[in-house]
């Protein structure tokens, strides 16, 4: 069964960065200008099909989705291996790779994995199980970002975090009891962050598995930030250290 | 009409911080034990009116809503003046304020409002017109954090903006094109903070209201964070260099 991709940002993105992935665009005929004529100059251009329909009813798209009248169905989405994972970090002088520990909410596995693009990180390790995997509506809020950093999926998160460890990854799990506040912490270096679920947090097992636990300074009442919120500030403070470092 | 507040969360720190709001509590008679039990007995012990209910479908709630069998009516939410935010203001040696332009998702929405008060912001201001409002959903996406910090609701942003910069914020407007980068920028001062509409971002007419547009660094090919999550960075920032200028 193919996947599908709505949204004119997304698909734009993988139009651009994967159109061997595309197997066939849908567009709505009323407002066929600007950047969603762009789709069809563009579509065409790769010899993608596209269909230009009056009354638009998209197969598998839900209800309540926004379209914004631009559809592209793929072929599946392609999840990356660790392997290839691995071997990229080798061609990077400090790795950057995001862990997420059973994130449920597609909305903040879309935004992480956007934030993870954005803040120069070179991949994204989600578990198989208990987890939102790459769905569309995670391909949308992701803003496309997905077509641009290896996604990979592992059936035991614990092993994989353990071997891009071993590959050199200092491992930082975010947690709100943590000792240490992220500014302390030398990010500069190849890194992994862990990003818990929103509710419980990591899991025990996954706190072990990681090098230190690490926290982001609050004040306030409320303790606690939505998961894809604490993991972009984690990620932006990574990429505010090695700016810095790099400009002195 | 009385307003809604459901999940476990938003409607136990609506009991601690704002009993005096909520007109009636109903929790599902199923499950009733752990944190849901406390909100009974706490609701009890303010003398707040608690429906147990075992066919649990309350009113005014939507269907797809995830309310964890736990509902609170409220009198109505209670925006703050821009004159309490402003007497709050004078009370603080660093003031920050949050200042959103006509964002319209109530998930962006409730989630800046969060973020505000984890990163120690003294108040939220958003426009009354093209704008989320503090809805049910803006509750529950804050986690209850609308209930400890001001909200304030303006006709005119432009001007609200003006008047608290005449009250010495130095306001700073997140624009992607910004020549300088948050980091190089001295937060640590009383701070205005403005987030644009996801999508078009900050209006002219509030652009030329800031004293300086700044932006987050960024790096890989997507080029744009979601405006919740560039919110929390920019605020996360403010933070940091205050905390750090704290320990100096």
């Amino acid at each position: 069964m193919s996947r599908v991709v709505w949204g004119l940002n997304p698909v734009l993105e993988l139009l651009k960065s994967q159109p061997d992935k595309v197997e066939e665009i849908w567009l709505a005929a009323a407002g066929l200008r600007g950047r969603r004529f762009r789709v069809l100059e563009l579509a065409r251009s790769l010899e993608i099909p596209v269909r230009v329909v009056r009354d638009f009813h998209p197969p598998k798209v839900p209800a309540e989705a926004r379209t914004q009248g631009v559809v592209a169905y793929l072929r599946e989405f392609a999840y990356a291996s660790l392997d290839e994972l691995e071997e990229r970090l080798t061609r990077s002088p400090a790795p950057l790779v995001v862990f997420l520990d059973e994130l449920t909410d597609p909305q903040n596995v879309g935004s992480l994995i956007r934030s993870a693009e954005v803040f120069g990180a070179h991949g994204v390790v989600i578990p198989k199980h208990r987890a939102a995997g790459v769905t569309p509506t995670v391909i949308k809020a992701s803003a496309g970002a997905v077509f641009h950093l290896p996604v990979v999926r592992v059936v035991n998160l614990r092993q994989a975090i353990r071997r891009l460890r071993e590959a050199g990854l200092a491992v930082y799990g975010l947690s709100a009891d943590a000792e240490r506040e992220i500014p302390e912490v030398d990010l500069t270096g190849p890194v992994g962050l862990v990003v818990g679920s929103e509710g419980r947090g990591l899991r025990e097992g996954v706190r072990r598995e990681c090098d230190e636990l690490i926290r982001i300074p609050m004040r306030g009442k409320i303790g606690s930030l939505n998961a894809a919120v604490a993991g972009a500030v984690a990620l932006y403070e990574v990429l505010r250290q090695r700016v810095l470092k790099d400009t002195r």
